[in-house]
């Protein structure tokens, strides 16, 4: 059976006039916003050697890469599913001796063969900056401050930010809320579900984890629930605390903050702590960040914080599509008056023969002698 | 044998700073460019049904194509080594119904598994525009201009046009100059070699190519010398001469001109007309356009006009690489002065601890009080 040469294949697709033009600006805003807090621009390439980047994807499976033999060197080609992996590449390897903290910006296509149900696109933007060398809490001010500023700063708004801190289970497994390691699983995969019939049946050790499933909504409240139980463990999370209640402060009113302290979807990468990005409107998040560990070529940890965005649900629901004025320009116009027409914004679209009907080419105005005229 | 963790496969490469901030800045100089003269941005997807993609592409080897089986489809699909062939397909499908001229631009890496050794690299940008829906001469100066103009609005200097006639030779040997069919591909083989001694000895019909070959170089001398060459001919390509200089006529003193009218490498694609574009100091071609024909699905053809960019050279050789001033905001400056002076285009450095030197981190300016002053 041909293919008709229309089709695209399913989660692939085309972004036409004036998507295209909104998504371009949104990511164009997004890099501006966090050059000007000195974020570096880098561009790693579309493909690498699978082994290589494989091994970075700590929550991919290879069957969802897309991979080709490379007919050079005869090993697994593989292209991103993301590019965060490639920035730590880039900074344990050819920029291992920039001073730190090193901040580095990107922005481009990352592609996977399969998708899910709930993501059924197979290529999306990703968009991002990442902040090397340091996860204290600084960072991490200063990467959620830059991430809403770069979506305000592109029009987006009804921002809210859903903190989570997704090693807690971990270091309270370990620590003042003892659990055997079968039931760590369990507790995780309970509160991912908010079932709490379900957490208190496993063991009276794990129904010790309830109060961090009431530890979830809007954050004021989520955080007086999670003090008072910090208050019964004696202070154990102290510094969890303080860091949330640190990083929340600076933040606008117009952002909505909320707590989800054992929301670890998309998190399996960050340690302390992570967020996601939600907007008013958009059923899913847009984007996502927290603080992780590099890993170098020897095997040591470098601290990272960082955020990405992926816009195209954004730009799908056709957010800032702009239709700008368009002039046209009739055969034989003031080729001079036309250019200085476009340096002060107009686009204009010239005539070809004298049949054109601007109208019909969506202009909103014609050149008539040096005056722009409405039609 | 392991991959070293920051090696990449040949022909693709990552760009650091300040070099991938000054590609983004030129792909951005010419898209605003092209913009201004209505072209609408469109994005097509980085990954097509192999068979549809291929069948646009007419110089494509398969096995150049970075290709995957499709889960979903159980289709092959390829990865675009070309953005204009799907700028085809968009125009001849979802924007079949769109009125004509229509002008979209577009930019974006373009991958191949195969590269040559004139051109190592096997994924590089592409970014241009393309005309639907005439090939006239009209069209013809509107893109040599706009392309022109987009070059120099991104800092281009030292701009050359070559211009050439692709598909000159069939026609004189189907009319003026008649060639037995065997001959075609010998009289084009000697003359991209400029070998006159081999073209004589083909034939006496193939010798009568010879004014041709003398015909390149710089354009006016070229010229008059293709215009004896029609004399002779009892003006049988008045028509192709009257064309080129109309393209020439606008364009202004500072560029240069040349001719090669017989030169096809790369215009495969190409009709009646094209031309290569090179800049002072790079060797190779950092863009090429012209005239060609669309395929809709019913097999008709649509006439088009348009350019692409290859500006990777450029880049490579440090073309437009800034560095801009950076300001280092020491730990608990004042935060409303840096966002002012971020607004007024310096890009700021926010300390994260009393330890760091802002000089280290490459700063040219630290902030005191509400005063940036010189390191």
């Amino acid at each position: 059976m041909t293919i008709p040469s229309g089709l695209l294949p399913e989660g692939l697709s085309d972004r036409l006039p004036p998507q295209a033009e909104a998504s371009a600006r949104l990511v164009r805003r997004v890099l501006d916003t966090v050059a000007s807090h000195g974020y570096e621009r880098v561009m790693p390439p579309l493909a690498e050697f699978e082994e290589t980047l494989a091994g970075r994807l700590k929550s991919m499976r290879a069957q969802d890469l897309v991979r080709a033999v490379d007919p050079v060197s005869q090993r697994s080609l593989a292209l991103r599913p993301d590019m965060t992996a490639q920035i730590g590449r880039i900074a344990t390897t050819r920029l291992a001796s920039a001073p730190r903290p090193l901040r580095l910006s990107y922005g481009g296509p990352v592609i996977r063969l399969r998708a899910n149900q709930l993501r059924p696109e197979r290529e999306r933007l990703q968009v991002g900056a990442e902040l090397i060398g340091s996860d204290s809490l600084a960072a991490a001010v200063e990467i959620v401050n830059v991430a809403i500023e770069a979506l305000q700063a592109a029009g987006v708004t009804g921002i809210t930010i859903d903190f989570t801190l997704p090693d807690l289970i971990d270091s309270l497994a370990a620590g003042p809320l003892p659990l055997a390691s079968d039931e760590i699983e369990l507790v995780r995969a309970e509160l991912d579900g908010k079932d709490a019939g379900a957490l208190a049946a496993i063991s009276p050790a794990a129904a010790a984890y309830l109060p961090l499933m009431e530890a979830t909504g809007p954050f004021h409240p989520a955080m007086e629930k999670l003090e008072a139980l910090n208050a019964q463990l004696g202070g154990a999370i102290d510094s969890r605390i303080a860091g949330l209640r640190a990083i929340a402060k600076p933040i606008g009113w117009d952002i909505t903050l909320t707590l989800d302290p054992t929301e670890r979807h998309g998190f399996e990468y960050q340690n302390w702590f992570g967020f996601s990005i939600f907007a008013e409107g958009f059923t899913g998040e847009i984007g996502r960040g927290g603080s992780y560990a590099i890993i170098r070529a020897d095997g040591s940890e470098e601290p990272a914080m960082g955020f990405s965005l992926y816009p195209d649900p954004l730009i799908d629901a056709g957010f800032g599509a702009e239709q700008p004025n368009r002039l046209f320009l009739p055969l034989h116009h003031d080729q001079s008056c036309a250019a200085q027409l476009r340096g002060e914004g107009w686009q204009t679209v010239a005539a070809l023969t004298p049949q054109e009907n601007g109208e019909a080419l969506r202009c909103t105005h014609w050149l008539d002698g040096d005056e722009p005229r409405p039609y």
